[in-house]
């Protein structure tokens, strides 16, 4: 559930992009094959995870952040009808509220993941972000609504909430008050994150590891979904 | 089982260190508070994976590894008594084999783990790798002997192998031999692996899992290890 960090990542708007620089790549002139790169970027750009430090003071940063708040059962809240016409689309209690109605529910310790459907434009800026320029009044994508984000914190127990988009609050939010609302309450953030349409509404559990970095307020992350017992059988598959 | 990323980590002589860089730590104009920072490194300091493109040509880079293949059952080997004295030890498929007499054969798909001692030392640099300057001739920490790597292709089916040291190949190593070998073999490699101690002999699962970067000869990774039931409870206990 991680996009490839390269050149092409979708980069947030005047920071730093991903980049790959080649030491060596070739026959080591003692004959042997050697290739090692290193390589630089913005915390929160590519899949990545939010520590609740990144807008709340004095909360966890990276580096703190307790292991099993980074993994649990994934619960996957499809709004992507009502985004087709909304690039502004927030989603709201009800939402969360309607999931449940259908699915259970949302148990302690979950991952929650919004799927918009806005992973369909990845990685092409223009149409993930709304904008390819560094003006960020014209950001246009679905987040979660600050008082579905108040909802959550206040009446379930999860350990994060994930979307397809570049962040959890929308692209036209303002003062990122779902970031704050979510922040506050310790939750960690998991943002473009891929491939959600693989995963079931429930029976699947996420890992999201990003690096551990000391005093960091987020990381890029390598983001897994084992889905549980696939078709009944005894196995897994992961994406 | 991740050191964290900063300043401390024990980087590769002559290669870019780990650095962070704020772009923003504070209270924002609008009121709220906001922190965000880029990051830099190099693929193969700190806790990492080795992808076999590393020393082998055309094998898989760090993208194009498989997930499972990051993950699987610990085997955990530790040849502590044999590198006290002797900080240029290398593990021999004999050592493979008394570990199995013991607790078994290696499953298929296991993460093979070395335990050298030599977390003790991190982050002295002069003690992790035999010497704090860019002198690699100076390298001295334990490995694996390309005797002892030739017997794991051979004869078991893992799928990857990691140590608590910087190489996996060790400091006075030529040619970087077992790389060489558990690359043609499309062996993933962690190195820098943190807390080993905590894990038993078997009866672990680890998850290693990289950045994923494009064409990446490997990447600094989060490595969790999950204690399956321990002490005979229903619990798991997580590093």
């Amino acid at each position: 559930m991680t996009y490839t960090l390269d050149d092409t990542t979708v980069n947030w708007p005047k920071r730093k992009p991903f980049r790959l620089t080649d030491t060596y790549r070739g026959y080591h002139s003692k004959g042997f094959w050697y290739e090692s790169s290193s390589y630089e970027g913005f915390e929160h750009s590519g899949t990545h995870v939010d520590a609740p430090a990144h807008f709340c003071k004095d909360k966890w940063r990276m580096d703190a952040v307790p292991l099993d708040r980074l993994m649990g059962p994934a619960v996957v809240l499809d709004v992507s009808n009502k985004t087709k016409n909304n690039a502004d689309y927030t989603v709201t209690a009800q939402d969360f509220q309607d999931w449940e109605e259908k699915n259970g529910r949302i148990p302690d310790g979950a991952i929650v993941l919004v799927r918009t459907g806005w992973g369909q434009y990845w990685p092409n800026k223009h149409q993930f972000l709304g904008t390819d320029t560094t003006d960020t009044s014209l950001l246009h994508f679905p987040g979660i609504d600050p008082e579905g984000a108040r909802w959550l914190v206040q009446n379930r127990g999860m350990h994060a909430v994930g979307i397809d988009t570049g962040s959890l609050s929308s692209g036209q939010c303002a003062n990122f008050i779902a970031h704050q609302i979510l922040c506050e309450a310790d939750i960690i953030g998991l943002e473009n994150v891929a491939n959600m349409d693989k995963l079931p509404p429930t029976g699947a559990t996420v890992y999201a590891l990003p690096l551990k970095i000391g005093e960091g307020s987020g990381g890029p992350a390598r983001i897994i979904g084992i889905i549980n017992n696939p078709e009944g059988g005894g196995g897994r598959d992961e994406l």
